[in-house]
This record gives structure tokens, sequence and C-alpha cells, in this order.
């Protein structure tokens, strides 16, 4: 079984874009590196990430962006946690856990892999390595400590914040000691940000009639860091209400993605008078640096310093309507598809 | 005689907005520091500085913008070269040549001043204390070498390339070693870059009708670094033809500043995928770092590295016209109001 992309996306993208197939080879065929395939491995998969920078891939880009499109009639790729079930490689044998860029299908064969880490903690819930020990966590820690220069004391607006970047950024600031507030689009949301997360404080964003006097209500100094996980209205919004020398950590902007013509900012300008610094970044960039982030994050979860939130649908053929929920703000905490629990 | 602001403005600025009016006090008493009036100076006005800036401080700001609103009725105030012809002030003596915060009038009462720089290069044209020895010079250089994070052989464009800052923008850039391309809206202008600035390209937005392939003409590898003069269509237009981890100094937006509604900009998310920097910045943040700036400046037009070109009108009773012209673009250079020739 296997999800491909039927067709390229304009505009919305739907559960029906994708469609679930039948996989033609023989299991026995899938599970070995073909005969003459040097530093191959074979995927077993586990556990799929239902990310939104996904949706980017689904349409064509001309010129290519950063990340390769998907194509219609292949499988969908994307983060997961697999067992090498073969290898020709010299860094992965046979058992070994990884979590890296597979297939959405059973099995994968990858060759000369560029995203592939072997798991280093296989006592944790090998499924983190989709979100808090993976490249979700890995995001929020690069964005928040290394894009946005926090200190201390400092107010901090995540937007997304119960998603599976959001949750972990706002946890980092608590650790360092910032004031923390969330956004989010559920009341069962905003609840787990104060209860579970330890927000200072939180808001429904859909229940706000106007964004910024909400960020006036939380911040009434105004917000030093925001860590940008949606654009459009809430980026004017916070610009609105950003303090001097503020800066703006631009990980994602998901209410932009499935629009045919993106939402303008009519505030920009604010960027001189209060001298924010706004930067985007891609957390591949930063991979060099991942095995120290996976040491310190175990040790956070094993102290009990952070909690992390998942969505867990069951079966590879829930991925389609996994994927779209996250538009839609479905999930609750990191979307994670199980293929198989071993 | 003084100029002062008439009312606040909404919306376009109009020469109108401003009045010429006679001062009522005797020069006898104006040229005087008021009986007890410690560290005061009066300066006697001889350039003042006609900068895009001072279009936001005929506005109504509330809350206050970090630069305070002009007040109806009263002198407009800005940046100006003068002459101390009166002080109670330790650092400033009589006949001392300076520049810094002044008023729009002939002879000007500062207490306390905090903006005010003695001229150590008094043998340099002294209306260039208004320009690239004083705010616009000083300005260019934080943003370019400060903010720009600048390497030999990278590709700039700079907009209002022809403007007070952007000619110098675009020299730092070229004694650097980039590749340097402006925008500016007249013929003139452009045949100025190329033919007195060294530029090694520019052209005339208003004749381009697409922005975007403009600038692909012009920077067929995209742009490392954008300077930003003015904002609008122009930054949609750079953010399309930005390169991986380009930055962006955001000096001003020129362009916005008369409208009520400013445009969006709607291709803001490409700074992730992109990895940019979009940096605001003030540059009365840096002035500690003045004094060094002025020698390194000096230097260059001595050695005929950097010149300057200045836009001249000649009489207070020309300032209201010759600032409501930067928004039209009217100017060549360095738009300087003469108040007094010494």
């Amino acid at each position: 079984m296997k999800v491909v992309l039927k067709k390229y996306v304009t505009g919305k993208a739907e559960e029906s874009d994708m469609e679930v197939v039948a996989t033609e080879e023989e299991a026995a065929v899938l599970k070995k590196v073909p005969e003459g395939s040097k530093d191959a491995v074979v995927l077993k998969n586990l556990y799929l990430s239902c990310d939104p920078y996904m949706r980017s891939r689904m349409t064509k880009h001309d010129p290519p962006s950063y990340n390769p499109d998907f194509v219609p009639g292949e499988v969908i790729t994307g983060f997961g946690v697999s067992k090498v079930v073969d290898s020709t490689h010299p860094n992965f044998k046979v058992g070994d856990l990884v979590w890296g860029t597979t297939g959405w299908e059973e099995y994968t064969l990858i060759t000369n892999p560029l995203i592939l880490f072997k798991i280093n903690h296989p006592d944790m819930p090998l499924s983190y390595y989709t979100g808090i020990l993976g490249m979700p966590g890995f995001t929020a820690y690069v964005g928040f400590h290394e894009i946005a220069s926090p200190k201390k004391g400092e107010y901090v607006f995540i937007s997304a914040a119960a998603g599976a970047v959001g949750q972990l950024v706002g946890q980092f600031a608590k650790i360092l000691g910032c004031y923390v507030v969330g956004a989010a689009g559920s009341d069962e949301k905003v609840g787990l940000l104060k209860s579970k997360f330890g927000f200072d404080d939180a808001f429904n964003y859909k229940k706000e009639p106007d964004l910024s006097l909400a960020l006036k209500r939380c911040f009434p100094e105004g917000i030093d860091i925001y860590f940008e996980n949606v654009g459009g209205a809430m980026l004017e919004a916070v610009l609105d209400n950003m303090r001097l020398h503020g800066r703006i950590s631009a990980c994602g902007m998901i209410s932009q993605y499935n629009l045919l013509e993106p939402e303008g900012i009519r505030n920009i300008v604010q960027i001189i008078p209060k001298r924010i610094r706004m930067e985007g970044f891609i957390v591949s960039d930063h991979f060099a640096n991942y095995r120290k982030f996976e040491e310190t994050a175990v040790q956070y979860i094993k102290e009990g310093k952070i909690t992390y939130v998942e969505d867990i649908a069951e079966g590879l053929e829930k991925a389609p309507s996994a994927l779209i929920g996250l538009f839609e703000g479905k999930n609750v905490g990191k979307q994670v598809v199980v293929v198989s629990h071993g």
C-alpha cells in the first residue's frame, strides 16, 4: 500500500488530491536492496510525520523550490521513523532504528540517504522522532534559540502554539524564563497550552474579533519575540504589537498555503521604527547540530521539563486525511500516522 | 521667518500643510540664550535637510512614534547645519559649526541638545553635513555595513538609488567589490547612477511594466542584498528575486508614506524558503559610532572614491515645496534648503 499524489494542486488541497493504491511489487522484493545498489537501505516504515511544509510540495514550482515537488503518480515522501530491514550502506545495519526522509508506504528503498539519522535513544517513544526528537523538535529549538536570540524575561508569542513545533517553542521559552503566550484554534488547544504546556496565557484566535486587541490584552508591554507559524492577519496583528528591537522567527505561514492569492501584509513598514529583525529559516540547514539537540531534548523529557502531545492516526490509509487536517487545524498536537507498531 | 505645520496630515502631504510665517521676536532677542538657561545654544541655521522620515512626523501618532510628531502652529524641526551664535553649553562655543537637530527658521534655541555634533572638517562643503557627512551618509553606512552584512562579490540592489542615502549605499557597495544595481524614477537619475556613481546597472522603475522582470534582467543570479528605501510593489518584486540567505536592510518605505492604506506585501512568505533576514534600523541608535564614520567618509571624499550630488533649494521659503518634492521624486540627489550661506 502507498499514498501517491494524483495531480498538482492549486489553491486548497483536498484529501482527494492523494490516492491510496496497492503496491505492485511483492513484499519479498520490496524488503531487499536491489542487486548492485551501493549505499542503499530498505526501510520498514513505522511512523510517518504530517507537516505543513508538505503542502508546498503538492504544487508545481517553476523555478524549483528548496524542497522538490512531489510527482503525480509517485509516492509521497516526508519525514518518518523506520527500521532498517536491508542495507548496503556502511552507516546503517539491519535492525537499526532511524528517522529521516522516507516514503508514505510500507517499505522504502533509499539510495544515498541525505537525511537519515540513527535513533540514539530507542528507549524513548519512537514516534517522538517524528516530533519532539525529530524535525519539528529541532525546528522549534533552532528557530527559538538560534534565530530569535531570546533572553530571559522577554515576552514571547507563538502562533499555532499547540502544533508540533509551537508546543515546544513555548516550553523552551519557559525553561529560559520568558513570559509565553500562545494562540490556537480551539478551546481544547488553549486549555492544553495553559494546563499541560505551562504557557502563561493563551487565546483562541477564532473567537477574537480583533487579533491586535487580543495581543494588546495579553502583552500590555508588547512582544519581544514572535515565533511565526501562520502568517497573514496574525502577522499584521503581531507587527502592531511588537516592541522595539523585537525579533520574528519565521518558521511557517500555514494560513497562506491553501490560498491562491496570499494575504498582503500592510504594516510591514513597522519593522523600521521598531527596528525589528524578521528572519526565515529552514531546519535542514542546521542538521549538523542535531545530535546536541537530541541529547538536550532527551534530558528534558527524562527530567519532566518538557511534555509532548501527539495526535495519532492509525494506518497508512489515514495519511491523506491526517495531512489535510493540518490545514483545518484538526490535529491536537503533533500529527503522526502509524504504519506499523514494530 | 519660520516654517510651521498648519495641521496634522492624513494621506497625501501637500505644500499647503505648512506655512511660512514671520517670526515675532526681534533678531537681537533670538540670537541670545535667555537669561538663566543652562546647557543651551542658539544656532544660526545655514542648511536644512529635507528627509523622507519627516512625513511621518506630520501625522498624529497614538501611541507616539520613535520620533515626536510635529505640533500644529509650531516650527518644523529636522536635521541641519548651523553656526553657534550664543552658548551656555560647555561643549559648544560661539563660532562653532555644528550639525544636528534644529528648527526650520533663521535662529534656533536648543536646550540640552541630544543630537548635535561639532563639525570636525569645516574644509568640506558644509552642506555635506546634511548629507554624506551627516544623517543620510551615516544611515547609508550603518544600513549597508552593519545591517546587511555585505561580502565582496555579492549582488546588491538599491531602490531610490539616486537619493540622499541610495547614491552612497551604491558607492559603499562598489568600494567593497559588490555588483550594484539601482532603481530610480527618471532617466536623468538613471544616467547619474551609471555615469557618476559607478553603479553597474540601473533602471527607471516608472518605465518598467513588470518590476520583477526588470530585476530578473538585472540580476539573473538573484539579489543578495536589498537596501530598502521604497516598500510596496518594489519590495514584492525584490522578494521574488532574492537569493538564498539574502538580507534586506530596511531603511525606509517612501512609496507608502502618503498612502492612507499601505499596500500589502503578498509574498512575504518567501523569507522562509529563501532564509531571508529582513531588518529595520534607525540611524540614531548608532550615533555613538558617528565619529569613526565621519573620518572614513571625509577620507573617501578626499581620495575621490565617493562623489555626492545635492539638490539645492535657495531660501527658507522654499523649504515646504522642497520637502513635498521628495515624495514626488522631484529631487535629484540630496535635497538641501539653504537658509544662509554663512
